[in-house]
């Protein structure tokens, strides 16, 4: 501990010492559990270009009116700060409902809605809920990182199912892992991230069956991405399904990353069930209020999401005359490839200004989609770089 | 599944049934974990009566100037909420840090500080880090009941240390069972919760000692109502106690329950290991922009602190007038009996519009200091009841 009361953490990190001259302790010198040895924290790297592709973020900032709106309902919930925020967030779980309702076609209640600060949050809860010790996820990767991570956070056994090569679903090989690994949850991440490809929903039935057939399992249905899906939402398979769940977020289709809101659609009794385990008070008034007013905005916001799926449509295309391989894309990002050296591809769009993701899925990067003149950026800056240099792998490498 | 999408938890509970007409699942009808089997979710109940004096809830309205400046900073902030917010969320950390500083005198750096969604998540994170399967817990009981809960929902095995028959921290029981059990996290809550009383600085230190001694140990120290305390804070233990954590809250001090904002301060090293567990992303921009705004009006907000520890020094003097028994109180509460059948004497006074919190303790109850004319209103409510009816145990029992 220094004696500096206005230290920044450059400042800090510069010294890397304590006060008293002792070396700077680091997770790895105090009791941390064995797993966490040598771990380093998740998370794409936040670098400061012009065009940022690499975390999906929607790039049209909310509108005005909306701004104002959150204000407003943000101020009158500051005015009962001091007081806890609804539990249960009723009136927020009732505006979801009806936004699925509406937007899907499924009559959804109240009841059958859970909200928490992003999906993150949702999923961990299930898993405590539904995993943990001694007991078994599965998911078929690549998929959703966080899926594994916070499976393993909870002390749930995590197990990398299989794709196909081009990244689809091989129903034989996964009831294969399901009969054999008899999971307690599995995670069916549609469309995937970050391959981008939709789930048909024939397969996840067969999933769904072929989980329940090997033992009870809950069967989460990620669709973070769906409303830039060319599919419907797999909402209806919940109908008489009680160990379905869809999970869905806030931060892509209406623009809030930074709100933190996801949330989960399901029989009332897993909702029910997620209470038993939820932090009490999890989800703040301004949280709640935000979120309110931004589902006051559903049309508006969906508009953008209309332009961004004409966008990742002519990514899709402009990549593809430029030589790449793609998959096919129901999300708001493109997976692209191959390439020879995906991270030497990944620096080399950095050096054009552009930050695209690189998920460690060799010979493949992923792109969101931005606005026209950030895309226009980007695959400017992708032709140029393979101008340049021998980026895309030698063809059936 | 119902077909109405207007349904009202109410309307729901009512029918309970299922769309199909079968009876309405439970959390017990899916495959949860067996320790939640037949659990209820926890939470005090949210009763609509006049005085609300049960949860420890600053009666304070926020003023109306950070009314403004919260909607303002939010306005900013969602200006930008297509974007993830600052993980790190490196300026709050910052604020808190400057605002520990200033208070307590403790020089404290933003790498020592970290930040979630309530101290509640701060706790989760500390217990997924340092406690979790295979590892053990110990708290000294009554105290925060969710030292115990989240422990539990992390996994870490729970062991419910001694207090004296006073509520005081028995060292002498309190060492012996710290060497028995050899526990990974110990908790200290000072000024604990639901007694009120702080605990001695050299108590903790000898607990501190004594928890390493026995193995190493995370020693959390939970100051959610420090700001109340008629002592300083424990933050000065934190130099050269690389083991040693002070978790904190706006809920109390700050006004802002609705907020949801905990932190602690510690070692750099500590915070830079729940950064491997926190999820990413936890923190909002609208939860980091509310709690920038509060942080800017702090002087008012402790100007509030300061009548409510005279309405506490009140409340207590004349609790024993009344001829209650009341423990010496650190907080914005008071803990009060004895009572032959405590839940008998809280059913008394929510007849007469007050609901106070009965933590199952038998034969005593706690209630939050509120503005003076809720306490009035309190006090006269607990006169009546104790004229009305034979609620004080016998002396002695």
């Amino acid at each position: 501990m220094t004696t500096s009361t206005t230290g920044t953490p450059a400042a800090a990190g510069a010294t890397g010492t304590t006060a008293t001259g002792g070396a700077a302790l680091t997770p790895d010198d105090l009791p941390i559990r064995d797993e966490l040895r040598g771990q380093s924290a998740y998370g794409a790297p936040q670098l400061d270009v012009p065009v940022r592709l690499n975390t999906n973020e929607n790039p049209y900032p909310l509108p005005d009116a909306l701004v104002a709106r959150i204000a407003e309902r943000v101020a009158e919930a500051a005015r009962h700060l001091n007081r806890y925020p609804d539990r249960d967030a009723v009136e927020l779980r009732g505006a979801l409902a009806a936004y699925l309702t509406r937007t899907t076609g499924t009559p959804l209640r109240t009841e059958q809605v859970w909200a928490a600060n992003g999906s993150n949050e949702v999923l961990q809860q299930l898993l405590q809920t539904f995993g943990g010790p001694g007991r078994t996820a599965l998911g078929f990767e690549p998929s959703y990182s966080m899926h594994a991570l916070i499976s393993r956070g909870t002390g749930t056994r995590w197990i990398a199912g299989p794709r196909r090569e081009d990244f689809s679903l091989d129903l034989a090989a996964a009831r294969a892992a399901i009969a054999e690994h008899r999971p307690n949850v599995l995670f069916v991440c549609s469309p995937n991230n970050p391959t981008g490809s939709a789930t048909d929903p024939a397969d996840v039935l067969a999933l769904h069956d072929a989980a329940q057939a090997a033992g009870p399992c809950l069967v989460v249905v990620d669709e973070a991405y769906v409303e830039f899906s060319h599919h419907p939402s797999l909402l209806p398979l919940l109908e008489g399904r009680p160990h379905l769940v869809v999970t869905r977020t806030m931060s892509k289709a209406f623009g809030a990353a930074g709100l933190r809101l996801g949330y989960l659609a399901a029989d009332p009794a897993v909702v029910q069930a997620v209470q038993l385990v939820r932090l009490p008070y999890h989800l703040s008034s301004v949280t709640q209020a935000t979120a309110l007013a931004a589902l006051e905005h559903t049309d508006t916001l969906l508009g953008y999401v209309a332009r961004l799926k004409e966008e990742r449509d002519r990514i899709v295309t402009e990549l593809v005359e430029a030589g790449c391989e793609v998959v096919a894309s129901d999300a708001n990002f493109v997976q692209f490839g191959r390439f020879a050296d995906s991270h030497a591809t990944w620096r080399a769009l950095l050096e054009h200004g552009v930050l695209v993701r690189d998920n460690g899925l060799p010979g493949w990067l992923r792109v969101t989609a931005g606005t026209p003149e950030e895309n226009d950026a980007f695959l400017d800056a992708l032709r140029a770089v393979l101008k340049d240099g021998d980026h895309l792998a030698a063809a059936g490498a």
